[in-house]
Order: C-alpha cells, then sequence, then structure tokens
C-alpha cells in the first residue's frame, strides 16, 4: 500500500424530501447566492419551485444562472463569475447533475482569482481561496457532489480538461433518490458507466497489498450492477436508487483510490472524444473501456483475473487463465450493451479521421516531448491510437 | 435503505515516517499544546523523542499529560482540563491507542464547557466548541483516530459510558504502520476484535436494501481476518499493518454505518464488564459477540446466514439454514480463539455474582423503567443476563 493524505469535508444529506431544507441548510453561510441549474428538467418536476420556496422561507437571496449544458463551458463559467462578482456573492448553489456542478466549482474557483479561471485547468495551479459551494443532485453519475474534480470544455480550443483541489469539494450536498426516478433511460445508463468507470480507474493498478480498497471497489462495483439491472425494469425503485447513488459518490469521493496507483487513461482517452464530438462522457467511457483492456491486460494479467471472478462473476480456474481475462472483459462489454450502451466508436459516428489527433492531444504530443497517460500501463500516441482503432 | 446526514472532517496522513510532520502539521493551528499520552512505550519506542522533536523544531510549546491507562479514567481528564485552563492551551495532541484519544477528546470537551464533563458522557448533551485536536495512533483498535465517539470510566461509579458528536472528531491523525511492529500479541488481538466488533454492530440490521454498506462491511471484515492471521505469524509485516490499520479505521469512521439501524448491544454489555472487572474492551467483546449472536439470530435469520456465507466463507446451501448459521458464528469464535482470545467469561476471571447487576445497568433498570438496548433485537435485562450466561 501508499502513502496517502485524505480529508473529504463535504456532509451528504441522503434521503426523501432533504431538497427542502435547502434554505436553512444555507442560511448560515449566506444571504444572497447565484443558483445554477441546466435546463428546464428541474422546472418541470417542480424540483425548482421547492428550492426556491425554501431558499425565499430562509431569507435567502437568490441570483439565477440556467442552461448548463452537458459538457460544460468555459463561456457559462465567465457569464456565472462576472454575476457573482456584480452582486457580491460569495455562495453558490449548483442543482443538477455533474455538469452543473463542475461548472459552479470552476465559478467558485474563478470569482476569488485575478486571472483567467482556465489558468487553473491549463496548469492544475492550486487556488488560495474558493466561494462556498454546495449541491442538490439530479442524476447520480459524475460523484461531482463529494469529489475534488471538476471537467470543463474549452470550446474555442476543442480541450476537455480537469483540475482538482480540496478546496472544491462541496460544503454539503443533498441526495433524494426520488428526484431521479424522471431521468431518461440514456442519462441513466451513461451516469452507471461513468460511475463504474471511477471506480475501475483506481482498481486496475500495480501497487501491491491493497486489500482494503480492492474489497471496496468490487463490492461497490457489483452493487452497481445489480441496481442498474433493477432500474432497467423499474424506473421508480427507490432502493435501487438509493443504492446507485450512494454507490456513485462513493465511487468517487477519493476513498477508493487511497494507497493505490491510479489509472485515467480512459477518462482521458473519452475527453478527447467529448471535446470534438460532444459525445456523452458516460458513453464514450463504455466504449473506451473495453478496449483498453483488452489493449493493456497482459501488463498485470492477475488484476485482471481477480476482476473477472470477483466482480464480473467469471467461475475461478487456474487453468486457462486468458479465457477468464476474456469473458471478465466482455461480460463488462455485455453489461454496458444491456444497458443499451454503445461499445463501439461507429455507434456515435465517430470514424478514424481524429484518431491521431486526439490520440497526441491526450499526450500533449509535439515534436520534442510527449506525456504518456495511464498508471497501470502508460500509453503513448501511437498507443491511443490501436486503443481507438480497437474500439472502432 | 434509511435516511442519513453524515461528514467527517477527519484528515488521514497515512505511512511511513509520517510521525515526523506533527509540529509543521500543528503550527498553523496552534503555539502551545497538551501532549497527551499513556505509558512508558513511546518513550521506548523513540516515538515520544520524534514528536518532541518535531514540535520543537517547528516552535510549539509543550505541556505534556502522560499515564492514560486502558479504560481511560475522568480522574485524569479533570487534570487535563486543569492543565489546559491553567496554560491557556486550545490544541490537544494524543499520541497513543483508543484510550489516549478517547480521553484526549474528553479533555477537549471538558476546558470550554463551565460544568462537568462528565454531563456529556450522561446526558448526551451535546457541545458549542471543543479544543482542537489531532492525533498519532500506535495501536490500531478503537477507530477513534476518526469516529465521532469517545467512551470514558467513571472510576467513582463503575460507569463506563460513550459520548458521540461530530465536533470531537480529530482534525488530523497520522498512521504510520511501522509504529505498531513492538505491540504486544495480545494488545494486537484485541484491537482486531474491536474493529471487527465497530463493524459487526452495524452489520447485524433489520434494515432492508443495504447493499453499498453490507458489501464494504463484509469486504472490511475479511480484510481484517486475513490480515490479522498474517501478523500472527510475522508482527512486523508493514502491508499487513497497513491494511489492518486502514480498515480499522474505515471500521469506525461511521461509513460503514450509513442508512442502517445498528445494534451496539454487544458494545454495551462489555462496557459494563470492563467496568466493573476492567477487562481488556477486544477481549470482552470476543466473549460476548458470539454468545450474543447465538441468543438473537433466529431474529433475522437471513442477515445471519449472509454473514455466515459472505464473511465467515461457510459454503452457501439452502436446505440445512440452522447448520450455516451455527456454522457461521463457530467460525467467528474459532477464529478469536486463533489469535488468543478468550471466548468465555471464566477465561476472564468473571462468574455470574454480578450478571444481574451488570445487566440492571446496562438497560439503566428501575423499579419503573428500563431501556433495553440493542437495534437488531431488543434486548432487556433479563435477555442480557442470559446471553451473560450463555458467556459463561
Amino acid at each position: 500500500m501508499n502513502n496517502f493524505d485524505y480529508e473529504n469535508r463535504t456532509r451528504i444529506i441522503f434521503g426523501k424530501d432533504k431538497q427542502k431544507m435547502i434554505g436553512q441548510l444555507i442560511k448560515p453561510y449566506a444571504d444572497k447566492i447565484l443558483f445554477h441549474y441546466g435546463g428546464e428538467s428541474i422546472k418541470q418536476s417542480g424540483l425548482y419551485e421547492e428550492v426556491v420556496a425554501s431558499l425565499s422561507a430562509a431569507g435567502v437571496e437568490v441570483i439565477e444562472l440556467g442552461g448548463v449544458k452537458p459538457n460544460p463551458r468555459l463561456s457559462m463559467v465567465y457569464e456565472g463569475i462576472r454575476l457573482c462578482r456584480e452582486h457580491r456573492i460569495h455562495f453558490v448553489l449548483a442543482v443538477g447533475g455533474g455538469s452543473v456542478i463542475d461548472s459552479a466549482k470552476a465559478i467558485a474557483l474563478g470569482v476569488p482569482y485575478d486571472g483567467d479561471v482556465w489558468d487553473y485547468y491549463l496548469t492544475k495551479k492550486q487556488p488560495d481561496q474558493v466561494l462556498d459551494l454546495a449541491a442538490i443532485l439530479t442524476l447520480p453519475a459524475t460523484g461531482s457532489e463529494s469529489s475534488d474534480s471538476s471537467v470543463l470544455s474549452n470550446e474555442e480550443h476543442q480541450l476537455k480538461m480537469g483540475f482538482s483541489s480540496d478546496k472544491i469539494r462541496p460544503l454539503f450536498s443533498i441526495m433524494n433518490p426520488e428526484l431521479f426516478y424522471t431521468l431518461p433511460e440514456n442519462q441513466v445508463a451513461n451516469g452507471v458507466c461513468d460511475m463504474m468507470s471511477h471506480i475501475l480507474e483506481r482498481y486496475f493498478t500495480n501497487t501491491t497489498h491493497t486489500d482494503v480498497t480492492d474489497g471496496l471497489c468490487e463490492s461497490t462495483l457489483k452493487v452497481i450492477m445489480k441496481n442498474a439491472e433493477i432500474l432497467r425494469k423499474d424506473s421508480r425503485n427507490y432502493d435501487a436508487w438509493a443504492e446507485i447513488a450512494f454507490a456513485g459518490t462513493i465511487a468517487h469521493n477519493g476513498l477508493l483510490g487511497l494507497g493505490r496507483a491510479q489509472d485515467w487513461a480512459c477518462h482521458k482517452m473519452e475527453h478527447e472524444l467529448s471535446a470534438i464530438y460532444d459525445v456523452a462522457h458516460g458513453a464514450g467511457l463504455a466504449v473506451m473501456t473495453p478496449s483498453w483492456m483488452r489493449y493493456v491486460n497482459q501488463t498485470n494479467r492477475n488484476m485482471f483475473l481477480q476482476f473477472a471472478v470477483n466482480v464480473m462473476g467469471v467461475e475461478a480456474s487456474f487453468r486457462e487463465p486468458e479465457a477468464i481475462v476474456k469473458e471478465g472483459i466482455d461480460k463488462l462489454e455485455r453489461f454496458f450493451v444491456s444497458l443499451g450502451l454503445p461499445v463501439t466508436l461507429s455507434e456515435l459516428g465517430i470514424d478514424e479521421s481524429n484518431f491521431e489527433r486526439m490520440a497526441k492531444k491526450a499526450t500533449w504530443f509535439t515534436e520534442d516531448k510527449e506525456t504518456p497517460i495511464g498508471g497501470f500501463q502508460k500509453l503513448n500516441w501511437r498507443d491511443i491510437v490501436e486503443i481507438y482503432r480497437l474500439a472502432k
């Protein structure tokens, strides 16, 4: 096990009707907030009204900024920063999924900073201070409700970049499984794939003696798969949503990766897809993950045997390891297919034309330098092109 | 799954040599601290010198209070409170196991409080403020390094009581597996039993749909048992200590009990033993837990079947459930025996003479009122006497 240093300040308030507490929860921190959200769904569901009523009852003044889109844009973040400065706001409330929360995190980073907030994402500069931040989750997927990270798209440069700091963990996040009942099936599937990927990116490691986190990763992956299957048949199943939402938070709050080298190549390769083609993150991950596994599994076959047996439920045997590894990967891919997820780039409408460009962007390739990606197996741009090809 | 509300501010700093950071970690919070510890072992091991040197290098002034004993005493806490007030100290550093940390938590509670700190333990009164608090762990067992609880013994009244509040979670805790190499075998075994009990008290529940935490509990219990067996043969195995220490923190940081009713009858019954006989907490739990299981398993046999199969590795079968439940409990008891732990009260030198008195104390029994204990199965004092008898 490697050394680690971990803290996670986010308070999780979980259960029915908890969104109605939002006013009283915020009031000790702020009299005026930026209420940041996405599209019309929170108005159709009544959540918007509930939030506004609770804030109003608590005497919290609201400045609104709606319209966040999947793969949240830097331009919207600039608008949020401008609004906060104009209205002297020190608290951002995100009501939405990961895109809204990530956008809110960027606003919280940008307001007290004299320079361009994009600096944080490009140079991984660490902030001195950020605005206070909270979330009401409407789509369990990215884990952003208690994670230290934010992913933002710079539409002008077709870049999608992540930034991490303990300071951008929300102060608190509200999770009510009932808020997820009306999510479209493809968003549920994308979310499930994203949270599984957050675990898999941590799980595949060459660090030895990682029993505690191996076990936590494996059991949480199995819970996600079991309950995702329940939701396919019954989208209003409270208990299955509770398991999925709780698992999605654990998947990305940092705990499951403690003391082990992590990978994150699939996320990086997917970010290149999203930056150019604007595909859904979860769908891109469903395509990239099995292909990545097929490309790298020889690096540490035992880790893939453990995955096949302990996570995917392949019967253990020691005489045909290659077949077990293959069956583990195939089963994961079949699971994604069963959720209606794409597993090839062609299903996403992506051809070979940008493979080399995306691969070189992923590794910051220039004539004199390249930064390989991946903690499990180092991948240069040529490796990444091969993986994109495997995913055709 | 039940609703829940969870936050845990404790930063965990884990790995080799991390105790040498203590000065620089404390300096931003305090220029003067109470350095609270137990017996001579930290002087023999050199840890005392390392801590003093690091604090001195950082310019942190130290007032010492050593001598905390297992089952920490209220009288020592009063002395710590007096010292902090006299020297205007606002930060307590605990260097030790759970007893030292629990004692430090009580001091942190008591200093800013006008009344008697024992009030908190008796009436569960909630504090407005507490002193800042940090720990360097020398014995993984109680999970106090990131838990919200403190257990204290009032020697005058032969009472052992617990108190919980998020405000007594340490700001940070340092865990270096190398600090555990020289622990006596019986303390290791007691610690292992205590951390397993922290999980079992949460695991046995009648709450349904608790997949996430079921999985976390089961995998963490298995990690503890596996690595405890390694340590029996090799007490200086870094990796096994790392797993045990990390698991011990997870066992009691609150995560594994979220969204599920918990039990805690074994802890309560054991506290009565410790209060009168001053037995080691882990040893008392090793005696009480299998007897409790034998007494209550009919309440929810499926939960005990799951325990037997998923935790204790009993082969699953559906035709002889009673035998599987029995084998699960027997295997746990045999595991305790294999660690050298007692599994009967007579091994602890305890006879029947105080069974009724302890059972009545556990339920606060008076002629007109009694508060049964246990979330899994409610136990009145007569039940508790029966469980003590089973443990003879």
